[in-house]
């Protein structure tokens, strides 16, 4: 099995894009990534996108997408899983190159959401269609079910939950490429309208479009397309049951355990080692779930770590700096993509504003559904 | 790069099946694949589906179907590239053996079509939603003007096309499996109703529910599962202009020639070291391209290929000895695993009436759109 890098990436501005079709997000992302690794040409394309046939209309983004970027001829097929649908697409492609079949592969994800007429009827096709959808419930009714749950048997609290939000938008806050720059207070969270209690307006993620790309390239040829590769180690990625209802404990993650676990083995790593994450804020009690799930806050309640700083910038392990899901937005199919570019800047120590000193370890974690399926990538500096 | 094998398969009839779900359709061919092969677990499991979301409201089909197949926890993700879905599937299933990631993949292809309100909409979601579909062309039409195209460049006639419908009806007879059983004469084909000038009923594949599922695992560890296993010698996948009117000759299938080159180059063989093919007809005009475009036919001219009784089952090389999808059923998502499910039959000798003496090489060809994406595989008997 070959070693895989990141040698590219690019990304679109987040946020409500009403002059930019499906297609031009792809195309923006797409060359972003190819010029920052200085590369004309690559041998496959894979496009993470969750539901393009019901906001826009279009299926098939794989060719789509490879004719709108000039790249006809090129294999080029869509991944879906739901949110996860980015990490999916990022899993195989490494998977593409470490067999050998390819060397130069381009991973994106896109997703036009505010085309959509009917965007959180059209997510909850996420869910269980026949056991969940059909008795009425969306997703941020399924969220509000684990966020009780686990202030039941974890004694979580509201504020808890308001500060996860407060850190993320202080991060992106600091990210030009997030939809929402504006910091929000414990009271404005605590104060904003109730969307499915106890979750409020200000922890949910917003509806989004956006895309992000990277391209990945063997590890023996990364420095042909930049001095700064960012090396794979590590990709795991589970399944859960599909229905909230059908878990042992609604309030634990077990999806994404086991896929942090498949990569934390396959990187041959611990969670300790892990300098800064990328994890699936959705909700802000997905964030939450996300680090006692992957055991990334030892020594610190993960319910506590955003109120006491450990998971905020400066602290001891930064935790969404990019804003987040929560702040910097939300275009599904793109999100686990713009994941992996984040920990990319943070480990070429390109971040910025956002920059995580010395970080030589990352991770992301990138969720469908209510945690249906989960995938975990671990990434090192060369 | 690992050798890879099919070691199982299952399928369902296809058909309009009332009865059936999404879930107990792809359930009833994944426990097929698994009985098979003797195996009692996977490690990772591919989805081929084109849009349950717009057919049945379901997208995230990975967890939903590992769940329901009492996997939880399994890895599982869709791949979509419209009718090629299933055989993308095929070749990242190939891949992720071929890695080293994992042992024993699941490829599975389902699709519930006959619960769509609206299906010829539905799948015109897979041709340019912006150039061609926004002006009300669907699939009919695009393979309308494709055949057009090839009768005033290659002189093709519409008895031409006649005769490869009553050829596949012919195979499709002999295949318990299939939608449509009944044999067609020339005159039946000639006196259905007109679809789309000079496409007629009996030129067109069914709307139709049905799921398919193959287990594959490295050559090296394949007689644990079968005492006869198919090896998977080629996969080569590509992609065309989206949009028709944006290719050079509308009447040729460079998607498919490419996907070939690569398949062919892959495994180190010639068009005409194969024995028996399953190519994606669609609608009779698309096995004449796909004939062509993949040098199938040496010595014959594909156009009359059907007619000669060169492909046909006794002739010098077999193609959709299934009944293809015009008899068989085409349900799109499960459609290119159907395909390999009948080579892999045939170079074990199981085929029964419709066996081709001595088989020992085959190949796939599976397409999405109107030829803007195709994947081909090349198997072999060990």
């Amino acid at each position: 099995m070959r070693d895989v890098a990141i040698v590219g990436a690019g990304m679109t501005q987040f946020g409500e894009l009403w002059t930019a079709s499906l297609r031009s997000l792809f195309v923006e992302a797409a060359l972003g990534a190819l010029e920052s690794a200085r590369a004309d040409h690559v041998d496959s394309i894979y496009v993470g996108n969750m539901s393009a046939g019901q906001f826009v209309g279009q299926e098939h983004l794989g060719p789509l997408m490879a004719d709108a970027l000039g790249m006809r001829g090129v294999p080029a097929v869509r991944v879906e899983s739901a949110c996860a649908s980015g990490g999916h697409a990022l899993r195989l492609g490494c998977m593409e190159v470490a067999s050998g079949m390819a060397d130069l592969v381009l991973v994106t994800g896109v997703e036009k959401m505010t085309d959509g007429v009917d965007v959180t009827n059209v997510l909850a096709t996420a869910s269980d269609q026949e056991n969940e959808v059909y008795h009425g419930i969306t997703f941020p009714g399924l969220y509000a079910m684990i966020a009780r749950a686990h202030m039941q048997s974890r004694g979580t609290t509201e504020k808890d939950l308001h500060w996860v939000s407060v850190k993320n938008h202080r991060h992106g806050a600091l990210n030009p490429k997030a939809q929402f720059r504006g910091e929000v207070s414990v009271e404005d969270v605590a104060a904003s309208s109730m969307v499915a209690e106890p979750l409020r307006l200000l922890h949910c993620s917003p509806v989004s479009d956006g895309a992000a790309a990277v391209l990945l390239a063997p590890l023996a040829r990364a420095k042909e397309f930049t001095d700064r590769p960012v090396r794979i180690t590590g990709s795991g990625a589970a399944t859960s049951a599909m229905a909230l209802a059908d878990r042992a404990d609604p309030a634990f993650l077990d999806a994404v355990e086991k896929s942090a676990q498949r990569a934390y083995a396959m990187a041959g790593i611990q969670p300790k080692d892990i300098d800064v994450a990328e994890v699936h804020d959705c909700f802000a009690i997905a964030e939450i779930c996300a680090l006692e799930a992957m055991r990334l806050t030892e020594g610190c309640n993960p319910v506590q770590a955003a109120r006491s700083g450990y998971t905020a910038l400066g602290g001891k392990r930064p935790v969404n700096t990019s804003g987040g899901l929560k702040s910097k937005g939300h275009p599904v199919g793109a999100s686990g993509v713009a994941q992996a570019i984040e920990i990319f800047e943070q480990l070429r120590g390109e971040a910025g504003e956002r920059q995580v000193a010395g970080a030589h370890r990352g991770a992301t974690q990138n969720m469908g559904g209510s945690g249906a399926s989960s995938v975990v990538h671990i990434f090192e500096r060369v």
